[in-house]
């Protein structure tokens, strides 16, 4: 086992906290028990929530790697730890959008639960003062956010990511609607995935009665928002 | 000379009214005193202000006739009409920017007069009530607002557009900052450029002293509106 200490904490964000460790190239992700959305502007605290997202993200995790995805988890550590590859997160975040709903209907005034034809891929500039906007992909070689190769890399690595957990999640009788990634440069220069892949990241419906098994409980108010967490785990390990 | 019938008004913009003529296919358009800014929220009326852009956008769509640049403008009728042809607009607004100025700086913290290495052009949504928001190439052919190939077409001529306007315009010492097209379909389905080209939907610096000689001036209650197309008009006019 890795010697860290919990004092290095390099980095607290809403969701996740990032410690060194003695090894050079890794981090501790923990994973919190704090909700947010809308921008930081609704906010809780639920006790185990950190433990259900550390650990699903831990097992789509090791399913992308199965599928030859580059990613920066290594393995799980605890309830609610994980060590990753340490990279430089590129201040993008791709959403991927099979279904239409949440902000694009409301930004672009489109219909709630459009099945799209093809999966539609969203680039948006990671900058909580300026509230994420969206951007093109021009916007993103013009002014030094990725480079050409970069942006191409992880357009590619997105659709692989997307088809791959389409059909891992339909077999758990689960549609996946929507997700955010965000990706890293490694040591060596690479673009990887990282960040995290939960129910706070993705929209999950449930395949038979529509139920919705991620954030948006929170968001709307949906109410047992853990318990969708919890079937969601389930589900995935089966 | 048409027969045409000033009742017969079939739609009023902002900044101009159209009228069906006798003719079929053609359409008489009136440019307007009204001046408007942010999404309507200011207003003014200045006299000779629709005379100026007629003249203006008569002008420039002479040149872009001799640049090749297909659009829907026949000919000025009298010193606030013009003839054109009757196209089905696109709801998209096209920006091109050569230097960063205006909302772009604004939404995405962008530092103001950055010269771009290549023109950016950007895609918004026309629709008023959603504020035109911005949208990606994705968007404008999965929401059905152009075809690939409507989309291609457009592009391909806003950027003979700059490069047109871009010169013509150094000649008469004035930086073309950046700019909005809208584009239509005629009876035949061919993508034309539509609409106007005037100081109200262009940003012109002049090259020497940098003085703003666009709608900016009333943006930003800088005086002197109406001088200012005036020397636009005079410059292009010779």
């Amino acid at each position: 086992m890795e010697t860290f200490s919990k004092e290095n904490c390099i980095y607290e964000g809403k969701a996740k906290k990032l410690f060194s460790t003695g090894q050079e190239g890794t981090l501790l992700v923990e994973y919190k028990n704090s909700f947010t959305a809308f921008d930081g502007k609704k906010k809780a605290q639920m006790e185990g929530k950190g433990r259900l997202n550390n650990l699903i993200s831990s097992e789509i995790f090791e399913y992308l790697r199965q599928k030859s995805i580059p990613h920066h988890f290594i393995r799980k550590i605890d309830e609610t730890h994980q060590l990753v590859k340490n990279v430089k997160i590129l201040p993008i975040e791709v959403v991927v959008r099979n279904i239409t709903t949440g902000s694009i209907c409301k930004r672009l005034g489109i219909k709630e639960g459009m099945h799209l034809p093809r999966p539609l891929v969203e680039f948006y500039y990671k900058d909580d003062a300026l509230g994420d906007p969206i951007i093109t992909e021009d916007h993103i070689i013009l002014f030094g956010w990725g480079t050409e190769k970069e942006l191409a890399i992880m357009k590619d690595l997105t659709l692989k990511v997307n088809d791959a957990m389409t059909s891992y999640f339909k077999d758990k009788n689960i549609v996946l609607v929507d997700f955010k990634l965000e990706f890293g440069k490694d040591a060596e220069g690479n673009v990887i995935l990282a960040d995290e892949i939960s129910p706070d990241t993705c929209r999950f419906w449930d395949s038979s009665t529509g139920d919705r098994l991620d954030k948006d409980r929170f968001r709307k108010d949906l109410g047992n928002v853990l318990e969708a967490y919890e079937e969601i785990l389930k589900r995935i390990t089966g």
